[in-house]
């Protein structure tokens, strides 16, 4: 058996090794949009309250603003007599009092008249003329929301490095937080290379392919919160793919080569990454399954990632180097959007010892939860990504797991 | 104790009630968006593959196209001798050939020879001259893969209301599908009503809060895959609520009002929900705490939904009934977009039997499992949504769930 004279095994990584070769990749530079276009950012600085919320004492029952006292001891046999003093009107300053015996009308979100203290709701009241017949004391600070009770002027109410969901978006308005600062999407070019491959508009001629790579890769760039930079095809030519990751590199973050699956064209990818800047190649080969002919480097802090041509591979080396290093860009854990669900294997999964082995699976529901059932299609194959619900993870010191071993599915979303 | 004169007790609903009354709603009609748009969006019809992919049959690994026969009973002792007839260029019809005793260079997605069978890998050969050594057998069939074998033209692919993930951007890609048939995103008319609130720009003045459904809502109708129509602020008043619920109506498939919480506010929208044309009203009051106030109607085939002042309780009525209204507009199914994970109560959830509860949790990481913690905070906190990761929903025949308890956790994405 010959080895692979185009891999020096010294240079063959782990998932690890990679990630900690970009550990200085640092988030992008904070950008401001409008709160209401800030859906799904990342916040690039701390969210602290410039005020309350509420900003002054509220009901948050209709009924009656009160002072307590006058309703202690109070019941359905023994009502409290009031006075109703008037009404506190929607979006109004409260009005003063209410003087000890008196009560004040009052609805959900009212401004609490200063010298009361509580709300009696209207159920357990009755109002005849000027009179209010309470039957149910109040304690102090009952049905009363204090000013920044909610939220305090100066609380830090979201963490830069959040990615912002609807309720943030609430948050932001009530604060009156129209522009915020968000960690602007890195933006990842995309060359594909390989002399077989056509664009999906044309029709492919004997012995050509039309190009998944570019645009299953174009959409998980998306996917991950980043933005991406489609360059399109290249032809096996080394000039050209340097050119073309050149124009990458001006115009990106980060410049991933999904490759012809050939060994000649893997050989082209790792020239061209060892030339086209500092400090280049990093790694030549990865310890994974699907995903050995992967290509990593690095020019002038930009990464670059020359994967696998087969579909498949290029999406598992994806989910393992690319997205994590897209989350750093964006000030994320590593492993944001990466969602595991537990199952039951319905199925062997044989693998060697030394290299992680990935199998990707459809899912279905038993009595027992969850069984994840491998997708065994020849690699490389289309139909098993869009198949498979997501992937399993054979770790390094496994032989394989067994059917019924209890396993996480990493979700493909 | 009062009843409340503003519900009619016998059109109360629960959660399955609103659902049924809207049992017809249909997909939005169809439109045609270049594929790589389509990642996110909702297929309107099935995709059946126009063409065999691969088109013909291709190496998946680098090394020598042969007939398998000839490599038959050889081992790294007894090699067996081809003579190297050429090379298979990528990209390019396969040259004719082998002949009985020949074998031609291959590189992974090569097109096979016609009479070619198997690809033996490289690692297993040695090329001296014009002679290959081959020292394993090829089984016929080995490292190839048939025209067809991964998508066979008439196949159906994809089905009509799938969510496009990257993996199924890459197989429109790889099938020529330039075009799709998605769904048209539902529009969602977000009207906000009460005479307390101002918009985020503005400086509240006494008694004045900034709005937060609006967005907050917006926000969770953007995430559902439909299209926010943010109709803004509007008085309390029943013609002006009506015109603005009636521009909706025009402008959108779906109209929410974001009510103010007071019983004066709910009952102009009760109003406005009688009259704005036929059925009217459907509803008013729900068994669900938080989310009792809430109405329901529909006017010429077009849901309304009048959801609670209470940013915490209008999210939970939206979550509970309004996205699976959106979710039927798209085609999917009514837990679209729901996610469960399974935790244990870190507390005790107190309820009543005949309503459902739902409190806001956040999660934390124990030896167990998942804990969920309810964030207990007063009626209507925005900041409770913010911290909650989800919710946890206290059956109807429960009275409260106890620390420990086995639940699904709603997470809020």
């Amino acid at each position: 058996m010959r080895s692979d004279g185009g891999t020096d095994f010294f240079k063959v990584a782990v998932t690890a090794d990679v990630l900690r070769a970009f550990r200085d990749v640092a988030p992008r530079e904070a950008q401001e949009v409008p709160f209401r276009d800030a859906l799904g950012r990342v916040l690039a600085s701390t969210v602290v309250a410039g005020a309350d919320i509420p900003p002054f004492d509220r009901a948050v029952m209709d009924g009656y603003a009160v002072r307590a006292a006058d309703t202690f001891g109070c019941g359905e046999s023994q009502p409290a007599y009031l006075t109703c003093a008037g009404t506190v009107e929607m979006g109004r300053p409260a009005p003063p009092g209410p003087k000890p015996g008196e009560a004040l009308r009052i609805s959900t979100g009212g401004m609490m008249p200063s010298a009361a203290d509580a709300v009696v709701m209207w159920e357990y009241t009755r109002e005849d003329g000027d009179v209010v017949e309470v039957s149910r004391p109040a304690a102090p600070g009952e049905n009363v929301v204090r000013a920044g009770e909610d939220v305090r002027a100066g609380d830090t109410v979201l963490e830069a490095g959040r990615l912002l969901r609807p309720a943030d978006v609430g948050l932001l308005s009530g604060l009156g937080r129209t522009v915020v600062e968000v960690v602007r999407r890195p933006r990842v070019a995309v060359v594909s290379t390989g002399d077989e491959l056509v664009e999906p508009g044309e029709d492919p001629g004997p012995g050509m392919v039309r190009n998944v790579n570019q645009y299953s890769l174009g959409a998980w760039v998306e996917q991950c919160g980043a933005e991406p930079v489609l360059l399109g095809l290249v032809a096996d030519d080394l000039e050209q793919i340097r050119a073309r990751v050149g124009e990458g590199l001006e115009r990106a973050d980060m410049v991933i080569i999904s490759g012809g699956s050939s060994a000649g064209t893997r050989d082209l990818t790792r020239r061209v990454v060892e030339t086209c800047g500092e400090p280049g190649l990093l790694f030549h080969g990865l310890a994974v399954r699907p995903g050995k002919p992967t290509v990593v480097g690095s020019s002038g802090g930009r990464p670059i990632f020359g994967l696998p041509g087969h579909p498949v591979s290029a999406m598992v080396v994806f989910l393992l180097l690319v997205r994590p290093v897209i989350n750093r860009m964006l000030g994320r854990g590593d492993d944001a959007g990466l969602r595991k669900v537990p199952a039951r294997l319905g199925d062997n999964l044989p693998s060697q010892a030394g290299r992680e082995d990935f199998y990707q699976v459809h899912l279905s529901q038993s009595d027992g939860g969850l069984v994840a059932h491998p997708v065994f299609r020849k690699s490389g194959l289309v139909i098993s990504m869009v198949r498979g619900e997501g992937m399993v993870r054979v770790p390094f010191e496994r032989e394989g797991l067994e059917e019924g071993e209890r396993v996480d599915v990493e979700i493909y979303s």
